[in-house]
């Protein structure tokens, strides 16, 4: 096993840093407006330059973790102030809410109606504020902060198109984003927060979305934290969930929470079993938790993320627990998602397979994938491998 | 060819009157809160009691549309009333637009964002004023026409997420309903009002959206008429397209207008070849018209309604021009959809299949997929070769 740990860590590392940051630091910076481009086709072309929040967001802060935490870069810490500079001059509107989406130039396109650009601004400037040491780049971190605490029980406000009353549900996404947000951000934050927003997270995340019985995430619950039998309600995404169990580890090793990390890693084996595609391999990207058709068409696509997410996940849950199954579904999940989803021709990963693993879209970034899950995924996964081969060595 | 215009009459009525009518009248109508379960699995087991205003709409108008050209059966005529009943009850809110979706017993659920719940709502009304006689439905159906037209520059409203002014687009679906809805209830409807619309309509559809040098219909437009070289702009959705066109060969015909049904007949011929899927047979669902990837991951997927309202247009396109152009792609359309949608074992369609022509969601009905496109398109299809084989003969 030990050779095998150093192979997979070294695949890790030099996808990264030969392969995926080489691509995004030459195709994506847009020097004349500021920000990045992110629909990039196969080759790295730009076919549309439409700037989507989350993804300038992501990749700023991709940047500015890779500056802090493997090296300090001139050039990276550069482009992610490309990306800082761009959402600062023209992310807001005139609350200070980030907008979903901006022209090239910068002018609004998309309406404030999703919160995880704000979530995603309030990283980026955060690990930026470190890397670049400008103090107010922390300061207007933990204001977009608190403003996405302000806004967290209605996070649509007036585009919530939902009916009030008749069926109040509440979505995993915004507990699960905080949970990862708040360690990010924990020194610019008070302690106090820091502690109960976590608190907050957990209980909401492994208690009310996670389902006991089934060992299975849901994407929706009633606010009074019940099922609701309804296509929202019987919603399960194995990846999303999984990638939660990871910030679940991650709080887990910060508070020496050893059930935690234990109750996590048992999600997480049995969400990759449960989503896991018998016929073709890889992950369904959605379910219907009472096996009826799901409304997303694209339920049985694979999609770049959740595999990596998958990765991430596993290989820490093992460093964590050092269960063996952990292990033998890294395995698995490795094969497929090398075997499918890198780009051999022209670098970089594609995104988006059909079910039986062939390329449905030849892009390397558009509206929703980016620089974010690909570098920080092969990141993770190359520190945890070699923080396992350290504990294996001791 | 006459034996063949026989075989597939045949095909088409007896589908009609004795898979698809039968299925629904037996699975769909919710005899206790009333309106119909549209959730049904294979076999016909309602899967979910949501009641989504569009199908309740189509399906209240399906009935009755049978009842007044078909037969005029009393069970047809109490279903109609199941369904009209449940929309006048409850499906508006307080400024008299419908919503989107209510709960199995009439609580609101999803608000008026979409304002083709009002546009399947005034079909209905006015087809059920017709078969029941009950004229009050028919006042009803115009005031809904007229609020319709109101919020026609605006139609999503308050929850409209688009920012006003970087890009301002209109969408191809609203003129190119109207443009039917506006036949429909002609006898409803001030004459100098239908003709003006119908006038709008036919610009709008042939001058403005159809792109008159690649002979493709964009479904959205910058509003002065210009291309958008966005993800919006670029998308084209070619059943989309060819529904409108045969919609477009009704006002043709009733306007005894050839030179456009000649240019709508050449803009369907157009967009099947265009649309087609050279690989796998059937019609792509979404494409990009400069060849980029679309943002809809669902692109490359086979529709049940794609398919039929492309055999509507065909035989109307057939029947009117006489091109054998359209009776060739008639032949090959007909036996991919033959081949792959129908349910030979519990009856009915399939909707939803991949690229392969293999099913991708196991439903006969669910949101979007009703007692509607199915029967329209069998009832329009069987008319037409009827027509046409009527005038073959004399």
């Amino acid at each position: 096993m030990a050779t095998d740990l150093q192979i997979y860590s070294t695949t890790y590392e030099t996808a990264l840093l030969r392969d995926i940051i080489p691509f995004w630091e030459k195709y994506s910076p847009d020097r004349e407006y500021g920000g990045y481009f992110t629909c990039l086709d196969r080759t790295g072309n730009v076919f549309d330059t439409d700037k989507f929040l989350w993804l300038q967001g992501r990749q700023a802060w991709t940047f500015s973790m890779l500056y802090n935490r493997l090296e300090q870069k001139e050039d990276w810490l550069e482009i992610s102030r490309l990306g800082i500079e761009f959402l600062d001059k023209y992310g807001r509107d005139r609350h200070g809410d980030f907008y979903f989406s901006l022209s090239r130039k910068g002018e609004p396109l998309v309406q404030p109606y999703n919160i995880f650009s704000d979530c995603f601004a309030a990283m980026a400037f955060s690990q930026y504020s470190k890397a670049s040491q400008r103090e107010e780049m922390g300061v207007k971190a933990t204001d977009i902060f608190r403003k996405i605490l302000k806004r967290r029980d209605n996070p649509k406000g007036i585009y919530n198109k939902i009916y009030p009353g008749t069926r109040s549900l509440k979505n995993f996404a915004l507990p699960m984003i905080l949970s990862n947000l708040c360690l990010e951000m924990e020194e610019f934050l008070d302690k106090g927060l820091v502690e109960a927003t976590l608190d907050e997270c957990v209980v909401e995340v492994m208690e009310a979305f996670l389902d006991n019985e089934r060992m299975l995430v849901y994407e929706n619950l009633l606010t009074d934290n019940s099922f609701s039998d309804s296509f929202e309600g019987r919603l399960i995404n194995p990846g999303h969930g999984i990638e939660a169990m990871w910030f679940m580890l991650d709080i887990a090793m910060r508070r020496e929470d050893q059930a935690l990390a234990e109750k996590a890693k048992e999600v997480i084996l049995h969400l990759v079993e449960y989503g896991w595609d018998k016929e073709h391999g890889g992950i369904f990207y959605f379910l219907d938790v009472k096996g009826h058709p799901p409304q997303q068409l694209e339920w049985d696509q694979k999609l770049w993320w959740v595999h990596l997410e998958t990765l991430v996940a596993l290989a820490k849950a093992f460093k964590i627990t050092g269960d063996p199954h952990c292990w033998e579904w890294f395995g698995r999940v490795h094969a497929y998602t090398w075997e499918n989803f890198p780009d051999p021709e022209h670098g970089e990963w594609f995104g988006y397979l059909n079910r039986r693993g062939e390329v449905l879209l030849p892009l390397k970034g558009g509206k929703w994938k980016g620089c974010f899950h690909v570098p920080r995924a092969l990141y993770e996964v190359w520190q945890a491998l070699e923080d396992i081969e350290k504990l294996k060595i001791n």
